[in-house]
């Protein structure tokens, strides 16, 4: 049976490390512009307590998302093997643009894919490449449109890109800046033979009711700041709440679509957003089975990598698939399942046989 | 047999008007930060005669284009009499975002179907809203991208919306800025038996070698701007060329894919973007059937709107659906086609046969 394969993975890691303890000089604030005072170190322990967050990456002043997304997308094109001439579709997920270091303007014109099909060099006039804007599950969405495309038959092979450069929509005043990152993750899905395997089943579901006002854009809570110029502000408690609430109904709902059954799921791929939360989440969704979730099920990045939106997921994929994590492998008949929430609020997940 | 058939239409016209006459004491430059001299009447005269342009809408301070596209969206759904709550996709194409009067910064966090949404108080969760970025061609590839998830059976109802306000991204010391505008459109799209009607092809091409900087986002030409903002800028010249080399070739490939004759083309509706360019181009895809273009084949709203990028063909087929053109009507059975052309470079067309 023909399904969407997987045929090669690549993702972008910036070199720049920023560490916890860079963070201490840092002044922040609180919603109410007060300073928030007390020993920073103990901030910074809670802070990764829960987040998990040890150390995160920037892209260096000279690179853009676009610079990003294509390093990746190259990466995955030589490891599928494929000829780049034969795509038929690059989508390229992010929420921002291009934005320069020390910018504040988005730049989305021409198209980020189309900027990645530049840099790829890529020449057949028949390779489509477009946007998709869809919070930090964009990534995932992405993989469910090039999906729709191929069952259609209206394309067969696509490279799907996730890239983002948090650290230049931060609000340096508020903690939570402590949570984003830059990067870019992709992959190469082609329509194929699969066997038994590919992408058996996907959901989504979103809630823009009051859930719109958990991840918006607005001013620093820095004092001085000009309440103009408009930051990444997140409700944290709100989008624990929610993605606690909604993710692993979305989870089940995509395995259950599959056939598979819950004991044969090897690894679960989840936005790297903070890791009590991604926890609490894998817990209740074996909670809804009646289970205890296995050790080792959830390979995570987030400890050195942090929160790069769209760009975790494939990024995480990447590095499993290059064999960077000793504890966690992939081999053919593996059930896997991708999850994500953000922006929106918007929440997905894929589930996926490797063939 | 089930195609996707427009079951509604709905558009916003922006009700503050600037006709071409207010132009007369705006100093325009070259590239090169050169004022240019010479009468402006004339100037304006000459611009006139190559795009068609008269006068040209610009949204009000208080909104934003994700305001635009509820409108525009909400007034389609009332048109198509379904119930929004069935709707299983928004799709919005822009290229900005919601940019504030006077502001630069463009924010699409969360996504802008996303606030569509929620203006349209729409509960469903398994409704599915997401943006994508594909220049002035997105609206209608968000249209063949809905038509990818309709056959692929991931959905059958969607709201297709193309909202844009250029007037907070041109460039006023730049000529170019006459043309560009602000507006939003939209239809529904269903998945249903359509008999001999329907959407019956499309196509699309791109080109992102050196095409991919004939629209791009760069400096003012004003002497005395900011050199770090940057405005949308055209090189004109390049992208008349372009589309008179590629825009009849791709709508040629398109009704030859749907099966239909030429002579049965009852409506060219265009991106409008230009009128000289336009019309030749639609002389270019007759002669290449080795016919003459017909009178009265393509409806035109640009002499009283202006180019709003994404926005133009879906605002002007509601315009034609709704009778606001004596000349051109719409039955059962007739043929039509819709393309358009824009930064990447990208192109796209599709044939639809009134059902």
């Amino acid at each position: 049976m023909k399904r969407s394969v997987i045929t090669g993975t690549g993702s972008f890691l910036p070199p720049s490390v920023k560490k916890n303890n860079e963070f201490t000089e840092q002044p922040f604030y609180t919603e109410e512009r007060l300073p928030i005072n007390g020993k920073k170190d103990t901030l910074i322990d809670k802070f990764k307590k829960i987040t998990g967050i040890e150390e995160r990456r920037y892209a260096s002043a000279d690179l853009v998302a676009s610079d990003l997304a294509s390093i990746a997308g190259n990466l995955a094109i030589i490891d599928s093997k494929i000829d780049r001439e034969e795509l038929d579709l690059i989508l390229v997920a992010h929420n921002f643009g291009d934005i320069s270091c020390n910018g504040i303007q988005s730049d989305a014109m021409p198209a980020l894919a189309s900027r990645v099909k530049h840099q790829l060099e890529i020449k057949n006039p028949h390779c489509i490449g477009f946007d998709l804007l869809f919070g930090c599950p964009g990534w995932l969405m992405a993989v469910i449109q090039a999906e729709a495309f191929f069952k259609a038959g209206m394309a067969r092979k696509a490279l799907i890109i996730g890239a983002e450069t948090l650290s230049r929509v931060f609000d340096p005043f508020d903690r939570d800046s402590m949570i984003f990152s830059d990067g870019a993750g992709a992959i190469v899905l082609e329509y194929q033979e699969a066997g038994e395997g590919g992408m058996l089943a996907s959901s989504a579901v979103s809630h823009c009711g009051e859930e719109l006002h958990y991840l918006t854009m607005d001013s620093s809570f820095g004092p001085e700041s000009d309440p103009e110029i408009k930051y990444l502000k997140m409700k944290g408690r709100k989008v624990y709440e929610y993605a606690l609430k909604y993710v692993p109904e979305a989870m089940k709902e995509c395995l259950d679509k599959s056939g598979a059954a819950i004991g044969e799921l090897k690894k679960i791929f989840i936005h790297q957003a903070n890791e009590k939360m991604d926890e609490t989440i894998v817990e209740l969704f074996y909670r809804s089975y009646g289970l205890e979730a296995p050790k080792d099920i959830m390979p995570m990045c987030i400890h050195y990598l942090g929160n790069s939106s769209v760009a975790t997921i494939p990024t995480l994929l990447d590095l499993v698939t290059k064999g960077f994590y000793p504890d966690h492998h992939l081999q053919t008949g593996d059930l896997v399942l991708f999850a994500s929430v953000g922006a929106g609020m918007n929440i997905n997940a894929v589930c996926y046989r490797y063939p």
